[in-house]
């Protein structure tokens, strides 16, 4: 059964095609750097967003027009994995992404929520194997559930840690049925409300431990994901323990927890911690703990994940400069954890805003890679820093250098003699290659 | 003598041009609909951030290297109009804008204050009429002295009211003299730091008295240059009273000042009050008040007032977008009401930074011209509004309609059927003009 | 039968009391200034945040244990006006406020829905009477809907906005039915998503013709409640038209409508929108259009609205400030439109909250009464501004200064001569205000 | 000399006083908890704000009348002395902080510098031992200089790298000259105004590099004051390496330098990196590396640092009970890094907003000790986690739990049962606390 049936497989037409329904940029099979772009780029679809998503907000219900929304329960479930795996063929995608609770409804105790899971993935097993198209990862959603009100792993209650770990037992096991090549760690109620009525370091520490019991099952099973922390700083708590790249860095240090684990690092996220994109793609990067990637952008007015389709081409192109660098994101991938707009509720919008959001990734990289093709950005740095490559910036950088040899040497410079930063410069730049991207 | 000896005027070489003196979108005679760029786009030159700025922030000194710094009080004031017309006939502008005290320091008494402007306009004006550069608009600086402290006319002290009257009085005398196209208000210490001593009545009241008086005087003295404010939320004050496009012309509509002034909009001050550079024009256009602009761009992470030279691309189209559909800027212009960065301090990068921001703006215009030739939006929104062009939407418009046939109109309806906003293709839309602006 | 049978009626035992389900602050009987707190305060309970929500969150489902919850459609709907009126009597308010659809569900049809209000509001009719609790003010809720995707009066869709005004229509003829004080606009969806497909002209034209026929069917059918209109700047849309009290005063302005409406204030509406609480009060107060309170806090810190209960003695203390000087609210009160946290789940929760309110307002309210009586901030403001009393200063507040005569008065000055603004006294008073409350 | 003739010594004369100059809850000699409210306390003067701020802002020039500043140079900078400690004596502090160019001027040179320093220092040092005042922490200011324009121990030349240390070399001396109790370290250029010319990876090596020399040279010289990192998040840089207590806490385990040092702990700073000061201060309480404390306040609705004078009973009390919880701040203090408001530009008002900083944080901390003896949080926190005192809850806190126990705890719960954080309760008993400070 067709699920789309008004929907053909999305190609690709070119920068200039009038096709609302066609690929503009992204051509999976153009081959950049040796790779073609599909295989580079990885995307994944995010089943929550574009399967179970119904587009309520805070002040009104869903308006999500889906044809799976016929059935209930296990049907409806059921019935969303044709549409998907329908949704990953025409689209293009080989990855997705899910939690346990988009796949299968939780049952009325934890044995029954088991067997929900089970029935799926064994037909999730099955369409992967025929598809091809693999899991780029799974994680259990332990917040959406009243239970976790007051947190998971860092609950207040021991129950509901306990509750929480056999929820994450079970994802390992998926994981590990389906192939998943990461499995994902978003702690949505791991923070607080208050301070007031919070004892911060026991759930911090309880945190700890329990990433460390996932470490020590995976293992166990066998399970090799990259397992993944995904930051996040407020909301839906007040404040999230998992603030942002360089916390996340501190906390996984803390607790001698840094050799187990990378980052997912998610554009709105970034920016509701108040830093861009590109920062903690590229704190993550010089750390080697880049992940993967959730792709997605923020309205920076809005305080609030507001989860939009990626088309900013200038955080795609500085997200795929970093990407690049990094060698690519190894088993990570970009995941578009991004939702139709309220107002987008037609189920053909949820392929003009993958084409959207894959056109503008793919554009940014083949900007990016030309950027670092030319190495625009590159020599500027070359030429910043030269002063550490001899003298006494070498010293310093090779431990030869003290408080002594330095205040002498600053006591015999006449002057010191800085040079301009020439960000406007490098700004205009980045424009030129924007609008030449197709110009002959 | 040469003040930018090393630069010589800058041209046109097209986008992909590697010369980073030369212009790469802003083709000053390229013609697009009918007119030439220069001649539609308005530029002008920001006296205060170009010649007088020092690139000081609240926790470091002056880093910019101005060779006319070595010159003092009117001596220097007098080559920096030497150099403000070298700069502005090798950078291409027509226009240009001062503050009283940009253009000559204050003395010792407003006497001599007004000896100090007498001199440099003197001077101005045979550099205008040497150079055909014209000044587009002019204000006072009532905000930098600390006699300004708790306001200039919403001032809780009568004689800084009078003060900065005098100052405004002298303003519009200069703008005469100079022939001035638009002269601007803006109420940097217009506002307050706490309404627990503030009397927000009586300084609202003497700021639309002091709004009066300067539409008076400039009728007596024969000085028909569109008047305009400038909307800022907040900073220097904690509050500032024009806070708006909305509230501003909330004020002038309450103190029946709405047929004198229009506004001059600047991107960051949006941003600042929580909205998009293209809502305070596209609010302006519809209501018939869009006077001018102040082209910038803040940093959306940062809770104050950057005032960058203007490069994002999605900024530059919409608001060129706006411009456009409101048939221009009338006596207005482009203003670059912007600086470059504390760590661009040497005299070149006022020429690279202007040629990013011109450059921004000239393809931003490119690129919302074709939007319109095309009817992107007009066929959207258009087809998004239909109903309204007949049947009870046409009686709702034509003032047909009442809550009773709209209750039976109501009643009478099966199911109401909405159809997909579709923000997700109209955004990729624009991606692709981007893309493509000089894709053959 | 009891909804609430472990709690017993709330009473005052004083600012020492360890009784949690006791008012320590409120006094409903206490009489200042000559009128009993309980008649002054006029306190008012939300029925939505109330009796309707369950307290979920964009990603966690409700956590609300309600015992009205084991019913469904109208025994739910009936069970809650029993639940509501039992609390109005143990909390002692005398006013609440509801939106349509908080106390009667949708039906399937306009008509089904407008018999299930019929059915409530004939037996909220009974218990008022009974009861002696009044309707504060109703609205109609205009936003839920998936109908309102678009926006409802601002809506492109021309039967959304019939479908709005015959729920408006009802909301009035359901106010008059119940003896509303006031009837409330708050525009949820009224605003956009994107400029990018909105025809804001159109939309904010229509807007105002929706508030014209609410006028006009009004003084048809004789309600002469005060209508209110809520700004809000944000959430759930992107840009809402009624963005805070300057800029709706402005568009009531802008379309004549200034004589029929006030304003309906809230305090987290106006953090949202980068003001003060006490700034969107003073600015209402100042021009005649303060009508109600929302009294509620956010936090400044998340960006969006958390509609917390109102604890800040400091905001409460503003508040009540502006309050007295505006000679109480008349028809207005102070609703309560706030809801326990998501943590607070249980049903006792919902009294603590109130109490917490209740009792942060009345503290609030005693000691700004402390400060007037003793013109703390009445003789600030009035040396403070001394100089507009006379000279120069009279001259300018009378009308009879010109810029002229204030430039020569500027000539004439020496020098100016500001006094401190001495806002840290000013602050550390307040302090000693609050707590000094209740010391001997 | 006396500098503030106008000002007796300030005395304590209790909550009721109508004396503008004297303290209301600061009472030095009160004991609590058996020590004085004086010795718990330890104020600091931070020298910058209160001796060398001219109160200049981003749009206007200095507002601070100061009688020192009829001198110049050296002269003006052996007055400040003379100023501060007659300062000191009447305010009552017994600590104060300061950068090396707010006590002397910089000189044509480094050598000059130097000396200039040495001047002042012996003076300082015959203040401090007639006085008994102590030196809480001084600092290099590596920020305001236009050389650190790029950074400082971060920059891309290797010669400001080496100045920096000269500077923070003669820094640690100055410090073992005057008995510094702390070394602060607060890296206002460390960070980058855009990625796109930063190598983000050598600047936070070369940071790590600087603060182990400075470790080593402290060590070198036998100067064992406690060592404290200041964290900010942005400006004046768009974004500082020491974003916040986690990710300085990061940063310092990834570079192994945990062990020499704490946090200087900002409020103004915590709300600017999106934290609540309480949140700030828990942090480093609970890892051990709460040092110190900058007691001022921000606007939570600017951007921007406006440090301003703590007065906010919340937030103080709140600062309290972390610092009480902590044992106190050992060799820390509370240094007043505040600055009056433009608009309080009178030398008097540099006595009122410290004695209104000081009684804030008296009665905060009168408040805090009365929470604490009621154990009125202690309770709530104990009640809230005691499933993880025994059961399953103790095995987890005890590493006697794995994932497979955990699942069989979870299979056999009927139903996870939650309490409510009852929140609102203890938000209104603070607000109790608060307004019986002083009640009989």
């Amino acid at each position: 059964m067709a699920w789309f049936e008004n929907v053909s497989k999305i190609k690709y037409e070119g920068p200039k095609s009038n096709n609302p329904l066609a690929f503009k940029f992204y051509n999976p099979e153009e081959i950049i750097n040796g790779k073609s772009m599909e295989e580079y780029l990885r995307y994944g679809i995010a089943y929550w967003h574009t399967f179970t998503e119904d587009l309520s907000d805070p002040f009104g219900t869903g308006t999500a027009i889906r044809n799976w929304d016929k059935y209930d329960g296990m049907d409806r479930a059921k019935a969303r994995v044709e549409a998907a795996f329908e949704f990953f063929e025409k689209i293009g995608a080989k990855y997705y992404c899910f939690h346990d609770v988009d796949i299968a409804p939780e049952g009325n105790t934890l044995s029954e929520t088991y067997q929900n899971i089970d029935t799926i993935v064994a037909m999730l097993k099955d369409y992967q194997k025929d598809s091809g198209v693999k899991l780029l990862w799974n994680t259990a959603n332990n917040f959406t559930n009243p239970r976790f009100v007051h947190g998971a792993a860092s609950s207040n209650n021991a129950d509901v840690f306990a509750y929480a770990a056999a929820k994450v037992k079970k994802g390992l096991e998926v994981g590990k049925e389906l192939g998943a090549e990461n499995y994902v760690f978003w702690g949505g109620r791991e923070g607080y409300e208050t301070l007031l009525n919070t004892d911060l370091k026991l759930e911090q520490d309880n945190l700890a431990r329990f990433f460390q019991m996932a470490v020590d099952y995976a293992k166990e099973i066998g399970f090799d994901a990259q397992f993944l922390i995904e930051p996040k700083p407020k909301e839906p708590t007040t404040h999230q323990y998992d603030f942002d790249a360089q916390s996340t860095h501190g906390f996984l240090l803390n607790y001698g927890l840094q050799d187990h684990f990378k980052l997912n690092l998610e554009a709105n996220h970034a920016t509701l911690a108040g830093h861009t994109f590109e920062h903690e793609l590229r704190y993550a990067r010089v750390n080697g703990i880049l992940g993967s990637v959730d792709a997605n952008q923020g309205d920076p007015l809005l305080g609030w994940d507001t989860d939009e389709f990626p088309t900013d081409l200038y955080s795609t192109t500085l997200a795929m400069y970093e990407i690049i660098k990094n060698g690519g994101l190894g088993a990570g991938g970009l995941n578009f954890d991004a939702k139709v707009r309220r107002g987008s509720f037609e189920q053909d919008d949820l392929f003009h805003a993958h084409i959207a959001g894959m056109d503008a990734f793919a554009l940014g990289y083949r900007v990016a890679n030309k950027l670092i093709e030319d190495k625009v950005l590159e020599n500027v740095v070359d030429d910043r820093y030269a002063s550490y490559k001899e003298g006494i910036g070498k010293d310093i950088v090779e431990g030869k250098a003290d408080f002594k040899s330095l205040e002498e040497h600053a006591l015999s410079l006449k002057e010191v003699k800085n040079k301009s930063g020439r960000l406007e410069v490098i700004k205009a730049t980045i424009n030129q290659y924007l609008a030449n991207a197709y110009a002959e």
